[in-house]
């Protein structure tokens, strides 16, 4: 028994789909809940549907397919996912890998006629990326109950419109509630949106879990003056002070060593002139570490340093936490599973944590969760030159399929041992 | 023999001169060669006028009345100056102190009858402050042949007229030659424009010189990154670089002491995302210094790092000189005649150099200069909040009147020896 990966399929279809939205220079632009995004659905929809799969949406627009098991049972499948919708200057593979590869695997098991023990589906979430609306993760965090329903429906997006009014206004509002998507695992491929599996020239990232993130905006009040006439001791350099806590974060970033990293991605100086020495000045600092223990001692150093820099420079400080998200941890088993299943199929993997946030990690509190990372080419995403090659995606693919079936076929059927074979490409 | 400086008669002046452009909230825009510029001159040249004193305007509308010696003569006077022009959000007393305190000086000798050996002249020169026009002290600077004047008249101001239209639209354009105005002597009464006579409590501050100014800007190029999924030592952080940068400039003015000072004033970073690392980023690096080599060597030692941080992050620089002037230092003797003056006036006073340009240092390398200052309430200058108080003013008005005479009468008149007696304030 052996199912086929049809890499070219999946290819076509991440093609088709990437023209809706098709940007003139490549890369895509579907925001959530758009009408690009309707039409994005359609065709994703449709492709379910010419599976004669069962497709249900619910009440915020996700959408998922399912196969039924071999005895004809929808229950608690597990699951396949991402997102498709895309930032403003997205490109093919953020998302749309996903969901089109989970549909390539249910796809490839009806080709090949294998039945699971367990129903298999693969599903879509709403605004994802949190491009249109915030937060971003909104509709996997509604369905998980992880975020509210009323208050996202009522979230007002960039355009002025809600996320209600958008669900209806391209007819996406499904009759599913709440908690109708309970799968027995949750599984996510999607490219890596990072330059280490290329750099360390490895095939999959074998996803520990989600970083935890702490963004803070700091705010310091010092005093203008003359850059010429205002001899050193007598300022109050608002900007001394920001540049000093920037330079902290790297350093604790450095030495924490990995997985601890550390940005400042804004900083601002008033009145922004030459010759005066800055009033005011605002800076962001983006924490993120995996484990929340060590993301807590990097935030107290660096709120302390900013405090005590402040105070020095006689200056006054405020502190706004613009995101605040613990680290997620992925099932060890389901993890084990990913790292297995490489190693049988001769991929070369490492375990990483994921530096940004993905629907798995909101499925990760109520069901075994795992991602699986494919490269990205030069770390690059959120942009029209996002590039993963077709082999490398080839074997995401493969991954993924054996990953699922681990979990879908029968008890005894153990990653790399029972279960049916798994052939990439288009000819083998 | 004594003179009687009114100081009320001075005041009174100074605040019908701020009220021509004067700000809803206070303080001033007259900007260079406006309209209201224009009722300025009227207002200050009628003045002049009304004294009988023989009133001259060159081509680039510096403007100045003498006073001839006793032997009516008016060749290579004692010149007490400065300007009239202010920033769009100007005091009272930035320029204005220095031209309509001569005028005072002038009237109280007048008043008192006391003619001189050298006459005496009252200037005020065109576009000291740049905020129209670029550069600064324009008119002194062609006056004296440090400024080329041809290239002056084009310069384009930040409406889109030049110095030559704008000297035609409000007729302030004369008929004396550049090099008309040969003083024998030039002192300059000024506010400080900054803190430290306030704060040491002094009463005058004794300019030795105007500090050298350096102004760079620096540009870096990084590359842009995700702020999770981008390990540190992955990272090409133009921000990182910037920041590096801005700590050196502190460092090296905290290293060498005062007189350096250093500033930076502005600092951008692009994309300016909380969650993307700096693919450029900017900023402006202002040193000061009073000597030459020590400021050549803060520059050196300061570009260095730059190359350095820059080579360390993987990023590339390249830096700008937005600005660099020498250092300009003030006659000796002239400055020991305002300290000895200040001295026997019983003002408290300090020595220090000028952190600020002023006209005076266009007429350094021309003629023995030098420049007094008096105290800025809380170090502001540029601001509708620039305040000195007529006590303040009264001291360095005596001051100048003092050093004026020392020059200006006969050789055997030292200061504080054979002089005309000097009276401070209205009743006195």
């Amino acid at each position: 028994m052996s199912i086929r990966i049809d890499t070219d399929r999946l290819m076509a279809r991440i093609f088709e789909l990437g023209k809706i939205g098709g940007l003139p220079n490549g890369g895509c632009k579907r925001l959530a809940l758009s009408e690009e995004d309707k039409a994005g659905r359609a065709l994703v929809t449709g492709w379910f549907q010419a599976l004669g799969l069962e497709v249900h949406s619910d009440v915020i627009g996700n959408t998922w397919a399912i196969r039924p098991n071999k005895f004809g049972n929808t229950e608690r499948p597990v699951v396949m996912g991402s997102h498709i919708d895309t930032v403003g200057t997205g490109g093919l593979y953020d998302g749309n890998l996903g969901v089109l590869a989970g549909l390539e695997v249910i796809e490839s098991l009806i080709d090949a006629g294998v039945e699971t023990e367990r129903p298999v589906a693969v599903a879509f979430f709403t605004n994802e990326e949190g491009a249109r609306f915030q937060p971003d993760m909104m509709g996997s965090g509604v369905a998980q109950g992880e975020l509210d329903l009323a208050e996202m429906l009522a979230s007002v997006g960039i355009d002025g419109m809600s996320v209600s009014e958008a669900l209806d206004a391209i007819d996406a509002r499904g009759d599913e509630p709440v908690g109708a998507l309970t799968p027995s695992a949750y599984v996510e491929l999607h490219i890596e949106q990072g330059p280490v599996l290329e750099v360390e020239d490895l095939d999959i990232g074998v996803v520990t879990g989600v970083q935890g993130i702490s963004w803070s905006e700091f705010t310091i009040s010092g005093q203008a003056c003359h850059a010429g006439t205002t001899p050193m001791a007598m300022r109050h350099d608002a900007g001394v002070v920001a540049v000093g806590i920037a330079l902290e974060a790297r350093a604790i970033a450095q030495e924490f060593g990995t997985p601890q990293v550390a940005t400042v991605g804004r900083m601002h100086f008033a009145p922004d002139l030459v010759n005066v020495v800055p009033e005011e000045a605002r800076l962001t600092v983006d924490l993120r570490n995996t484990y929340e223990e060590v993301l807590k001692k990097a935030e107290a150093r660096l709120f302390a340093k900013a405090q005590a820099l402040a105070e020095a420079e006689g200056c006054t400080i405020r502190r706004q936490s613009l995101a605040r998200f613990e680290p997620v941890a992925f099932d060890p088993d389901l993890v084990e599973s990913v790292a297995q299943g490489a190693a049988e199929l001769g991929f070369k993997s490492r375990r990483m944590p994921s530096g940004a946030g993905h629907d798995a990690q909101m499925f990760a509190p109520h069901c075994p969760s795992a991602m699986i990372f494919v490269p990205s080419k030069e770390g690059i995403s959120h942009n029209i030159n996002e590039y993963t090659a077709p082999d490398q995606i080839a074997k995401g693919v493969a991954l993924l399929a054996k990953v699922v079936l681990a979990q879908a076929g029968p008890e005894q059927t153990l990653p790399g041992t029972q279960q049916p074979a798994i052939a990439q490409g288009a000819t083998s």
